[in-house]
């Protein structure tokens, strides 16, 4: 299957901040666990700070069985994100490494949510692989 | 490993009840398609309409590894089992078979996420497999 | 017809508690006068203090022409006993002997109206036999 | 017993507008067959699409032995309607054709309510009928 | 000087409804006395229970010293009234027989008052009074 | 092509009130200037300050090939006026001289917008011949 | 008539500050104006820019025909004073000289007007006077 | 005296969950505490995980000189249990251990606050003792 | 043990005001009765009608074993007391005479309650002799 | 005369997504069209998924003799692009092609109305025309 | 230049209460570092836990080139004071020494800021220092 | 010492734009103004209309001694640079020129306050140097 797994702002500092919540891994090294894990799959990678480049990577996502998408603060306020799910066919998992409702109440709503097929947050890493092995069951 | 799955008010309709949301198959079909998936496993399952009774079997947690929670409506209310998970050790999962935030208002919003560990919902049956998943990762 | 009644949390203390607003009469003697009134018809009786028996009890609505359910306390919050109306098929009427629009504003909103055929409120025991009574014309 | 029907804005065009909700048969069947099911009382319709002119018929009330009042939009923010029936003695009660309930949030209050003695909401023609029974009971 | 007293809807009824609130003088009664008080002044005297009509009231106010509005329960949600009166130069006062704060919470809010001069409430039929005194002082 | 345009409360007082927000020409003059601009289509013109007949103007508007509707202060809360546009096949457009979202709060909220095929505000006696326009693109 | 007029917080300031607001005369100048008006009954006159001494003076009231009380800012926010005006027989008449209802948001809110018999404002320092006048009508 | 002590949700849980909060005692070793500290009066214990057996328990108060609640979770929900005090005669004391004001929002208000006689909260098991200890004062 | 007793604003006017809601005893004729009760402890009073002073001698606080304030109206929105009760190590308990949850819906809130060790409502004088005998048990 | 046509976020999917709303035609074609249509004027058209790259877009408006801004889901929380429009003298006028206040709630507010001469919505891409028109009427 | 610092309630108690929020150091120390950084300016020191004596003291600010006012837990609800610095022509600078921002909710918000020049918070005693620095800048 | 100055969205209209808020000097001028401030350390500006870009600038802080950063806009809904703050050891001060409490409503809201060290606003350009002053201190 082919998989892209999108990250959204500030992600590209997992393993240097807020380590307690994060974790020390880096999101390369993250990255390089979820491709090993689905190592007779084709996983792509792309992250970025700037919104509308999420956008257009969630746009070319027509091409994947798959989008796995963490996008990080963006989760809470960004339309334009969730506008971007609802014009590709490909499903849109949302997930997240913390478990965003046990921090602040700004966390706790979610404007993507809606309009992916499910949600997975928690699991640290492992938030990623368990939306990419929904695909497989 | 040992699960706890339990499911909440008028999951025993599963199967029945709007079908479109919920599909075809009844929990008991659901349940032993879990089994068969974790059958090197210890599952245990637990349903009922009563909230306290829900408790209860979440207060008997500490024997088990994990337990997974669809909690069905009380999800949205149920401070008491709320308080439930906080008072045991072993992690609690919330999951639930639909996308609850494709659906009514009153379902975006629940009092549980913040006491679980973490969050699977929208995979239909699998989302109790993957939750279980979890803990094997 | 077969009518099913339910009636939810301290509804059996009708006729003891606040008899200003319910009324002298017990639970039993308003159930006798209903049975009286739909001498040619069915009528069932269900009571409990307890939601979740008032979601099985709705559960089991599908061998009747109407339930006619008067929710109590439960009326403004049980979100399980709305999902319980919903996956029946036979039609359920929402009741209240008092108005409860005219009594404390938490009482001004029901959960359960919208998955109800119709609401029948302010006529005593009579709010019963309306409700009922709607199924015959 | 004299009973005095009162309908509010746009009711003049039922059967002629969304007749998915308000059903196919025009305001003038729909008040003949209420006078037909009552044959022996004495039956007064009024229509107005002007709030004012509802106030006043409603003023007018205290010669009847019950008003049923279907006010249609105006339901949910006239307050000059509201005093009116504080007005008079004669008991007022609401009816609505629909579910409002089960539509536009806008729809799910009504400003009447708490001075009316009842509700009947839900049953197309019938709840005319139902609310008038209510007071032959 | 030349005045106009407006009074809204149901304000006909004064001394027919709720006595408690309102006293037992009619408002034909209550102008009468108005108009006595101010004898050396031309007082006019104005009522509709149609908002429209006291928009179009409020519009011809140009050729007074001063109006005196009562606008019953206009005053709580309509923004035509408050329209109308910024249309005209002719100071408007907001006047209320009963204390509107003391009452239902709905009461306690104006769309007029922003718009108008000054308000006068909680003194009965003198409430009129001190209003058209203002222009005297 | 056949245009009914409709002004609501106050709309009498243009050119005469608030000029800095309305500008000098009366409501005559502009649907002079409007009837010139369409002098090809039949355009009838209807103003009145009371909802009710703004409501049966509407209910009329299935003669005309659109409906282009000012409702002034009613735009904000009448529900009656909203059910009115619900009520015809015609397509209704929202329009509003002055660019409301600039002006005080409550003028940010329609409660027509949902149900009409457009919106068109900011101007002046230009939206008129601009949502009539659209009809002929 | 005996009458104690109270001035709360900043009103000291009158005549300095917000001149467009409250004029040019010092309160001094407004109080012997009063005075002067009710050259027959004995006015006194408390101003204290501290919520306690407002409260102690208030209870003092029920010397006195009539309390007049400009709160100031504490209009808006204290309790304190509410009780106070609880606690004594005496009426008390809630002024105020600006139209507080054309100003800032949080000055439309009085947490005084329910526990008072009436309330004058926007007429300047004549607002006291048409107050004291009330008791006399 | 005779007095009845209510323990709602979780509280079956005490000295095991959340220690820091509720202490390290077990309810029946806090429970004998009570009973010997009223060792000249009947004490009578009931603890249910089932907000309707609360009901229940309650609605049987009539017997009893006080019923000391502390319903845990219940307390910011249950309308349910808020009817069943209501519907006794007997006085109803509220109690919590911890103070519930320090800890999360949703555990700030009480649904049945309004329908006891008191509320002592914050003194651990002493919160029980001092709310019998009122009826003896 | 050393106890203070702080009463707020208005508490100065018990027995005189409301009676209905405070009984007909003084302040004074309280107090007497507390030392009389706690007659080997060491009993101060304190009352204010000034916000300010109460902060000042809740500062003074240190050098008591408890204090028991009932802060009256200042309860219900006086941050600078709240900051005065965290400025100091004694234990502070809140205590209302009147059950203010069954009062106006602005006396259910407590800026205070947060910061203090205990609440005690409901119970009249006992409310002072119950939290005090808090410091005992 | 010069117009700069500006369309954000997504709007680059139009014909691609969601055709029920949005058509069957890309945002070139469209663009085409509206070129045709003003043949003697001067379009410039600029997209853009970056919020800031159309702040930039907007900023340089000041060459133009009007800016149509189609700004997609910012319109909903780009504060920075309402800086942006009052940043430049140009007028703006918003547009939408679908009625979106006849979609999800959050698509009901617009952050940039304020700030625009006017507003265009609901007549797919002849909103853009109609917008560009009147500048020429 | 002359500056006048006014503290706000419960001040008086820093360097003793909350420590790691306010530092160990006395208001007077605090004063006497500020003189000492000023030394060449003249620096006058108010502090009062009396609203309606902060408020006096502001309004002398006249004679002053700047006020630099620490209003404590008024900052949150004292419109007195808000009112007490618009009266006045002297610019006031709003201070904090600790970050309201990050400690409660109810610090968030502040109804002075509105009427300053300017706020400086978070900085310790050093708030004080910027704030008179940027008179000088 | 090194800082690095932030400027965000529409910031380098400085100058251009609303020069009654916030002044006649560019970006550019105000910056060299600072850096002359300055002269003895090492001052580094980044200026972006891109969300991500000053995103991306906040996590390179690292090197610096201190943050000043104006984020314009973005200040009131970007969750994504309240994260790159938190990201960061480096103490970040938020400034404004403008007091942005004394404009619209929606700019009283910072998302990023709570994660910075202080805040300084009001003071045009000289808020960015007493800012970085304060690290100086």
């Amino acid at each position: 299957m082919k998989f892209l797994f999108i990250n959204g702002v500030n992600l590209n500092m997992t393993g240097t901040r807020e380590k307690s919540v994060y974790g020390e891994r880096s999101l390369e090294e993250i990255n390089s666990e979820i491709s090993a894990y689905f190592k007779n799959d084709e996983c792509t990678f792309f992250q970025s700070n700037i919104e509308g480049e999420i956008c257009s990577a969630i746009q070319r996502g027509n091409g994947y069985d798959g989008v796995i998408l963490n996008a990080g603060a963006f989760t809470h306020y960004s339309i334009a994100i969730r506008d971007a799910i609802s014009s590709i066919d490909t499903p849109v998992i949302e997930v997240h490494m913390s478990n965003v409702h046990a921090r602040e109440d700004f966390r706790h709503t979610s404007v993507l949510s809606a309009v992916c097929r499910g949600v997975v947050l928690g699991f640290g890493k492992n938030s990623y692989i368990l939306a990419a092995e929904s695909f497989k069951l």
